[in-house]
């Protein structure tokens, strides 16, 4: 049931802890912004780190999402089917212009930076931010966009020939996710991770699948991180060829002791990599239709019992967690 | 005074605390290899960190040379004045075949790895490392050969435009050749560092040099940092732009706090940057004569003075400490 006046909405809320507010007070649409009615919503790491603390932010977290416009200055895009970029750029400054308005230094970010998320029955986007989602692409696919495109980033910043050799540390959601994306385009693609159940979930295509990679040092071209620990990264370095790209996936909120001296020795190349472009996304789930998306998902759970969701979605052996409303 | 007998040297020697031998064993030389005999040689800050315990080395430290061979199978090498590159490669894997013998998995390192290096009076390496100095090169620039062609290997490793910024970290030895390297290629190249004799000795063509660079975060498109301190790493990460570069040229014995989120936030490439090859180093000294070498040089100290001369080299205004032999 959504909110039940026109000025409030159910939304779970983080401010000094994560609570599930029932009468929350809806922001105001911006001139050019939608409304979209949120249908369902996933659950990301960087969700459970702003719950610690990262980005200091404080409101409606949640970034992934798919849902209906109800609300819109242009009615073309009223009643579309619709998931949204999560970065809203200013549209006037260099990175604007450049079309790269996921690093505007004026934007906000999507229940991470000044923003309320879209753990809500409503949340709001610039109409620039919104890619439609065809309809033949059941929710349950097209909520992983966000986390999809972040994977098909790596495509976008590494100039990837076929024949490297790339391992994937972690067997989380982007970890996963990153490998698929990789054995799209790559022969030779590694998944490392601990956790026997989240390995099986990673078969596809011709993805390798390890839990322990110590005979493979120094020879990978490509290692992903996708662990978001100190160790990973320190463990990425140590898998990588000399002269090698080491991309970095996740964001946390700690400060962690890593050794940087292999880097320098090795001449390696680490890459910070963070979001995609929804149509890069959306074009691989449509080119890749066998793609077990689906299979990510841990439980879902109804909008009131969210709290439940964050703790699920905190334990070793979960995945996605989704939100319904 | 050469070492008294045909088998001993005098020498600078690393086990458990640093000492000066008068009549240091001297290495056999190796088919193909050539003894040579060392007239200068400068003491980096690596050999610093070796003597806190980094690589685990032990035996003669030294990296940067310029002396003359006399022991050589091939008799044309026999009194040729030359440096030598510090990796002495397998010759035979991969690495080697592909021309970036630095990187051999093989390779010892002149008095870094497994390898003997140059504080004594005889040095010795393979054939192939050597690089004949011309004779209107003086010793006092040509022994800056080794940490000079370092700092051409950034122009190496990236794809110059002209029109980039770039700002250098730490305005040691390696951060003021940096920033003159950069410097014959970028029209925009600040230095950065603490000490007002230092940054006055690294003014040279164009180059701003700051003490602080607080209003400049997020707009460099390079930064070098050539501090080897967490605390750079951090620094560099704030001040380069969204999708820029930054360049670690220090390798650093300890494990450092660092904070790696900006990097994936702003998706900055950190770019691992070691030795580079002589032929840079020595074609960056016959194009720019005038390029202040000798500018960088704090003292000269006899050998068997070398200890002082590793006091004085740690000390913070301090920048080349030559070795006379």
């Amino acid at each position: 049931m959504k909110g039940t006046t026109n000025s409030t909405m159910r939304a779970v809320v983080f401010d000094d802890h994560l609570r599930f507010d029932k009468a929350y007070p809806q922001p105001k649409r911006q001139s050019r912004w939608a409304r979209i009615c949120v249908h369902l919503a996933g659950v990301c790491n960087t969700d459970l780190e702003i719950i610690k603390g990262y980005m200091g932010f404080k409101g409606v977290p949640g970034h992934e999402f798919i849902g209906v416009v109800d609300q819109c200055d242009d009615p073309t895009w009223i009643g579309a089917r619709v998931a949204g970029e999560i970065n809203a750029a200013c549209g006037r400054c260099r990175w604007c212009a450049d079309g790269l308005m996921r690093h505007c230094p004026n934007r906000t970010v999507l229940g991470i930076l000044q923003h309320h998320g879209c753990f809500a029955d409503y949340v709001f986007l610039p109409v620039e931010n919104l890619q439609r989602i065809p309809d033949d692409i059941p929710a349950e696919r097209a909520v992983f966009i966000e986390p999809l495109s972040a994977a098909c980033e790596i495509l976008e910043q590494l100039d990837l020939q076929g024949d490297e050799t790339a391992i994937v540390l972690g067997d989380g959601k982007l970890g996963i996710l990153c490998a698929w994306v990789l054995s799209t385009v790559l022969a030779d693609v590694t998944l490392k991770g601990h956790h026997a159940q989240k390995l099986a979930s990673a078969q596809w295509r011709h993805i390798k699948t390890i839990r322990n990679a110590d005979t493979m040092a120094g020879q990978a071209d490509i290692v992903v991180e996708a662990t978001g620990s100190a160790k990973g990264i320190n463990e990425a370095l140590s898998l990588c060829r000399p002269r090698g790209v080491i991309v970095l996936k996740s964001t946390v909120a700690s400060v962690d002791e890593i050794n940087l001296a292999p880097l320098v020795i090795n001449e390696q190349t680490l890459i910070g990599s963070r979001c995609g472009q929804f149509k890069d996304g959306l074009q691989m789930m449509e080119t890749y239709p066998d793609m077990p998306l689906e299979r990510l998902i841990t439980a879902r759970f109804p909008i009131e019992q969210a709290l439940l969701g964050f703790e699920q979605a905190a334990l070793p052996d979960s995945l996605k967690i989704l939100l319904e409303f």
